[in-house]
């Protein structure tokens, strides 16, 4: 009996031991030959997939992008409030293997991005389901009392999301960035810090007396 | 008489030209003839500064390193406090111009620097001036009462360069994120964040009363 493919299967083993040489050696690293070593594959089956490497490369950002938007379905189903925001915002930032390819494929494509139109727009989609999902979570933390009524959840979310692209991005160049977010959660810091104003504005209200 | 060229100022100028076609047109459409047109000099002017295009592009990032660098210096001795740290921190906010040149080299060789140990360490240092800027304008802000006592300066600097480098490379990737740094400063929400822990302790110290 003819052995069965399941193509879309296929792909995304594919992208996922690309992702693999990603976090382990870096996107330079990365050549067609050498994912289908790792994988076990000819790298005839690589080309059945993906046309050149910078193809292959796309599909390893479309992947990296499934498993962000798996992982933030997850979190918004089973967690809530600001830890929800916390780990909505944290399923990027490079502290382990994992997310170290994540970063490394999303910086290299944002940089791409600035100069190719498509690229650009794929990224705006990126951008915009994350900062939405950090948006859902926020509104949910201000009917819960945790963050201020006032606060623009969308504004919020823009900021927050800017802030740990921006730290993810200097972790991976700068060894004291590095270890900032290897010691603390940066992240949480600043989340405390804008749920501590509506903590007060809770004890100072007539109704908490 | 012999028209004397002072070498360093000429370097300058046609690093100045360069960062204004960045400005314009982007990294891509940088080429060696274009900046000698646009500056008026022969090509073999610039050749005789910059062996090739990629090292005329490390020349604008050290000459937009340089030009950051002043600034920092002209705002920690004519601003303090809260002031100072909201200017430190816009400085390469791509709000007009000649920021979005900045932001767009900056960029362009944080991307090479994930893979190339010399670029990393310039950048490295680059990061450590402006976190070491910002760190000290947080002490003065600290020591006027503007912000908390116990905030550690460094950390705080750290995540505050790292959010202005994040929602700026946002908005060079998404309009959603332009929006919010052309209407908002996003910076001063987040520093007046950090600020009315330390006001709300002062009113209810018992020395305020």
């Amino acid at each position: 009996m003819p052995r069965i493919v399941d193509h879309d299967q296929r792909r995304r083993e594919i992208c996922d031991v690309l992702l693999d040489v990603v976090a382990d050696h870096g996107i330079p690293a990365v050549t067609i030959r050498g994912v289908a070593r790792r994988g076990g594959w000819s790298t005839g089956v690589i080309s059945h997939y993906f046309k050149s490497r910078q193809d292959l490369l796309l599909g390893g950002l479309r992947r990296a992008a499934e498993h962000l938007d798996d992982y933030n379905r997850k979190v918004l189903t089973t967690l809530e409030g600001i830890a929800a925001i916390e780990h909505l915002l944290e399923g990027s930032i490079p502290i382990d293997g994992r997310r170290v390819a994540l970063c490394r494929i999303f910086f290299f494509f944002y940089n791409e991005a600035m100069h190719q139109e498509e690229i650009k727009k794929e990224i705006e989609s990126y951008l915009a389901g994350w900062r939405s999902s950090v948006a859902k979570a926020i509104r949910q933390s201000q009917r819960k009392g945790d963050f201020p009524e006032n606060l623009d959840s969308r504004q919020a979310a823009t900021d927050l999301i800017g802030l740990a692209d921006g730290i993810s991005m200097h972790a991976l160049l700068d060894t004291n960035a590095m270890e900032r977010i290897r010691e603390n959660s940066p992240i949480r810091f600043w989340l405390q810090n804008l749920s501590r104003e509506a903590k007060m504005k809770q004890l100072s209200s007539p109704l908490a007396q």
